[in-house]
């Protein structure tokens, strides 16, 4: 078998560190690993099967001989080095923000447009944790009766900010049982026991930029842009694991119980959706989760195709690290 | 002036203890008050304009002389007690399920409906928490440009469901931070660094209860069967101060402009939407606030009459016991 160079850049970061546990976990056919990731940073040494891996700095120079480089270390990182991988040989999966909407980047859900891939210039673009965990349990239902419109309210959880955030989760709540006062650095507002209506700023049309992710990274997955989308992103105080309450009209009528049979023979979701047991998706139950967990449907009683449902899925797998690998493994196939 | 005497069943309770604030805040015309609870809590003391009461057991013969009777300890009290104190003269706002939909009993909320509040016959009911602190701003823009249909997503904290759900907030959170096992009394599954896509038992429908309270009772404000709405409602790890994402279809077209003008003039309402300054309502900022805050309000982008926002309250004041007193303060000017 055919093994591959692979580098992790953002190594240290709460995605980069998943993306690590991911290709071990999955046996991707890795020959050598790189850990990347900013001066800073270098030096950290991180695990990877049993071997102790040392950080180095992340630089033009250090992607001779990689096949496949996982960036996870924000767009600014991105922007700079992706191209610089590409010009050194590698092919570039990016997390990031950077190259999602270039019209020459394949986006990607290998559950959904994994032909996209043979497309890619160098650069294919993972997209937002909040999109991946809607659009996986939507395709069969855009498949099989289609979809009109999609408005979507997120429960996100901290970690998606990254391990500051989870920090400032944590140091937050306990001065506050400590009757301490609160300080706030990552969030511009308390996060514990608080919800904030605000994830990335604000675009000039007063949607938050994840919001305008969800829209438009959406309609390009399903290569449909008259896909009529909207979407409110809120931050809870969950350490991790996104929620997200998904309201769809389908443009053929749909029961329930298909939907449900639909769901249950979806490959990458797994139906939680027995009320009458108290069984519904949760984020504490996303820890060791790959699928996204999918439940509450049920009809809009006051129109005609409309339905609700709650769905749940551990944002730094399947809404990161786990899909970047997934890519990677369909990737693969083809070089 | 005349001078009513008062009594408060459920007064050891959170939304109790917030009315008995709240008749001493807004020096409602109280002349004799009288604090009522179950067996359990009576001889609890409890301040009142400086002076200590001792809390009464609520049951047949105490509401003799009582003009007004606020009650808010629960839909079984309610049903049990509210026709004793009805025949005992009282006049009874109640806070709980039991009557709201009841036909011969009106449901208001005092920006809206006040002139339901004379067709009384002996019980005017209070409305659930989330429908009233969305109804408060939808009031003006059905008005304007009329409702055709309400998607709702909601954000709630526990105090909406007492005090025991607030100390088990508290206490998983310092378990959680201790490292210690968590343990669920109240609520089905660990409420800290969680959330709960449940509020209130499950229907023969798969909606919850809280859900339906929303659809049906938002519908009998209006006086508006035809109304569309569905509603989605989540518990999240937040002690006091319900948030809501509201999505609406308005009949006619409406700018953001004259939507923000219609907001900032409506009574009970606080529009705070400046996102360039970070600025949007937060279940934090509703501590002292007896106002809904409304703001992120932006047009759906898809469609033409799509409208999002995200409104804030003080679910046990604005959401029960603060509408509960200006009932009251209503309804005394017919007395």
């Amino acid at each position: 078998m055919k093994r591959f160079n692979v580098a992790v850049v953002g190594a240290t970061g709460v995605v980069g560190r998943e993306m690590i546990k991911t290709l071990e976990q999955r046996n991707f056919p890795v020959n050598k690993i790189k850990l990347l990731a900013t001066e800073r940073s270098a030096g950290t040494e991180i695990s990877f099967r049993g071997e102790k891996i040392k950080v180095e700095t992340a630089k033009s120079g250090v992607f001779d001989g990689v096949d496949i480089a996982l960036f996870s270390a924000g767009s600014n990182a991105s922007k700079e080095l992706a191209p610089i991988a590409v010009k050194e040989g590698a092919v570039v999966i990016d997390n990031s923000n950077a190259f999602r909407m270039d019209t020459d980047v394949p986006l990607v859900v290998p559950e959904i447009n994994p032909e996209k891939i043979k497309e890619h210039n160098g650069i294919i673009a993972n997209p937002n944790c909040s999109t991946i965990q809607m659009v996986v349990p939507l395709k069969p239902i855009y498949d099989e009766v289609g979809i009109d419109r999609i408005i979507v309210s997120t429960y996100q959880a901290v970690s998606g900010t990254g391990k500051d955030a989870i920090e400032e989760l944590l140091q937050q709540t306990k001065a506050y049982i400590n009757k301490e006062e609160l300080t706030s650095r990552v969030y511009p507002y308390q996060i514990a026991f608080n919800v904030l209506p605000q994830i990335d700023v604000f675009e000039e049309n007063n949607y938050t930029r994840e919001e305008m992710k969800i829209v438009h990274e959406t309609r390009k997955i399903f290569n449909d842009n008259d896909l009529k989308i909207t979407a409110t992103a809120v931050r809870v105080p969950v350490i991790n694991g996104h929620s997200e309450s998904v309201y769809i009209e389908t443009k053929e009528h749909i029961c329930i119980e298909k939907l449900r049979s639909l769901l249950r023979n979806t490959k990458g979701v797994k139906l939680i959706d027995e009320v009458e047991n108290l069984k519904y998706p949760l984020p504490i139950i996303t820890e060791n989760e790959d699928d996204v967990l999918v439940g509450r449907l049920r009809k809009d009683l006051s129109i005609k195709n409309g339905i609700n449902m709650w769905v749940a899925a551990n944002n730094l797998r399947k809404g990161a690290a786990l899909n970047a690998i997934q890519i990677a493994e369909e990737l693969i196939k083809i070089i």
